[in-house]
């Protein structure tokens, strides 16, 4: 089904101001839920809502939780989630970040005991809609295995790089593994392969059945050992600068809490060149969109251009939500 | 055959010197090259070296220019390369990024018009074995087809991530191809597959065969559209925040050259929790060596485990060089 998006806002909204938080932390919350799902990130977005309000109740996520600055070490600033919900204290730092970077070109805020923040993409969309290129990324419970490995120990660890550009930014929103447990699902309802191979069986051969590599829980790095490398370094990354737990320490709680983020900003309009940008970002993009396509009539992409596209078309049509989704969100009432 | 550290360094230092470069850039020059041959990095270290060599000879690398500070916005500081000696100014530039990082916990350098900088990793061992996170990477020409396109419109654009750790940091450092060309050309040399896709042959398939992608060129992204799009974005940034060329501009040019890099260093000594992070890092690292291998028999490693190895044989039986790269340096003495 296609609902409008406001109508989205207004129901999850009234849902999370039942649930006790207050209503500019609700109204905020909501729009982030909205927005994923609204550019087509339905996993990471209204899909996750009743697993959200389920760790409100469980008291996993406390909705009276704010972040706040714990000490500032040069221009960095170590925030303490305080286990509030997840997707407020990741914008409210990246928001920090932003305001950091109007003094010095970079701000940097790095976060420790928060909540998973949904989806990824949203905070760097947030700084490039303030004029700033955005760096994020989080840590994760261990989920995938290590490049060589069969047991879960490092994290998937998705890393966001956004640049502004027109009225959509140049978006890339990748978690480390080839993919996320949720579009393994999403896979698995529609009776889908993988695209490309996408975990191991359980006989260890590679495979791209997606309910084969939900069994096994093996996922497959993205780009093998370059994919699983980089995880690591990122969660040390994360881990080293917040003060936070690590993929191995969140691992040792009763589910997914208290990771470590990273936000980045870096204010382009102080920057002499920044009139000439917006024409050497399209240069670029207008380059590689005209590349040779491999396969006849199916056109080159930069990262961003399909998300603009599913946005359009969710805020003249309505945004996508799947029936049983909504069923579940209704119920919460 | 195998030759002592310290034999290569004094070898490329005294061809160098008798390229017009001064004596101290010789020696660091040189050291950088043998750094990356004896940590098992040929394809970036003396393999490489003749290359350079000519491009002294041609003109496109100046050995009397420096890298220059032009300007600074916040704590961001644009260098211009003047098109010097790549390694060098590349080195100069992270050495500049760990001094800012004294001030500010964070330091960053963008540098415009710099030659190849060899092998990526060795400006991350310089941030980490000054007590920094390193955060680097560069542009590159056209040299790979984004995900969707057969024509080289995107470059593979290498990105390092290190992590103070003991006598050898936890080292990062990957192109966004799953193959670079001169490891292609070495599995030629040694009549080896590739272990995974590394490209698509001249009738459209993905194969393992380095011969044919070094025939096709068309290189495939690590993570098929992943890393496509981390190479979209890294090209992106680092061009705005340096001034420098994109991808795009760069391949108008005669050769490669003329790129721009990123430099960032963290320096941990600023932290307060710096005397616990060391074991913080242990216990992620002996966490993931100690996971289930796939394979019997076969360790689990860390990123920058093997090079550790690779860099004690070295520096106790010489460094490993290929006898016939050995005569091509030994002739342009």
């Amino acid at each position: 089904m296609r609902i409008p998006y406001s109508d989205i806002c207004k129901m999850l909204s009234t849902i999370l101001i039942g649930k006790g938080m207050d209503e500019v932390d609700a109204r905020l919350s909501s729009r982030l839920f909205a927005d994923a799902s609204r550019d087509g990130v339905y996993t990471h977005g209204l899909n996750r809502f009743p697993l959200f309000v389920s760790y409100i109740d469980r008291g996993f996520v406390d909705v009276k939780a704010k972040a706040e600055c714990e000490s500032r070490i040069g221009i960095v600033e170590r925030w303490n989630g305080n286990n509030g919900p997840g997707n407020l204290n990741a914008y409210r730092a990246m928001e920090r970040a932003i305001g950091l970077s109007h003094d010095n070109a970079i701000g940097v805020v790095a976060l420790r005991n928060n909540n998973h923040w949904m989806r990824a993409g949203n905070y760097g969309l947030e700084a490039a809609e303030n004029g700033c290129i955005g760096l994020t990324w989080t840590n994760a419970m261990p989920n995938m295995p290590a490049w060589g490995a069969r047991d879960a120990r490092i994290g998937n660890n998705p890393l966001v790089i956004s640049i502004p550009y027109k009225d959509t930014p140049v978006l890339v929103d990748i978690a480390m593994s080839m993919f996320s447990y949720g579009k393994l699902e999403q896979y698995s309802m529609e009776g889908k392969e993988c695209p490309v191979d996408g975990g191991f069986d359980d006989e260890g051969r590679l495979t791209r059945n997606p309910d084969a590599i939900r069994k096994t829980r093996e996922l497959l790095p993205m780009g093998y050992w370059k994919g699983s490398s980089l995880a690591i370094a990122l969660d040390l990354v994360v881990s080293l600068v917040s003060g936070g737990r690590t993929t191995r320490d969140i691992g040792e709680l009763e589910v997914e809490t208290g990771v470590s983020q990273f936000f980045m900003a870096i204010d382009l309009s102080l920057f002499p060149d920044k009139p000439q940008m917006e024409s050497k970002i399209e240069r670029t993009l207008s380059f590689i969109d005209s590349s040779k396509p491999r396969n006849e009539g199916i056109c080159v992409h930069y990262p961003g251009e399909g998300m603009k596209r599913i946005r359009e078309e969710s805020m003249r049509s309505g945004v996508y939500v799947a029936d049983s989704v909504w069923a579940k969100i209704e119920a919460l009432l």
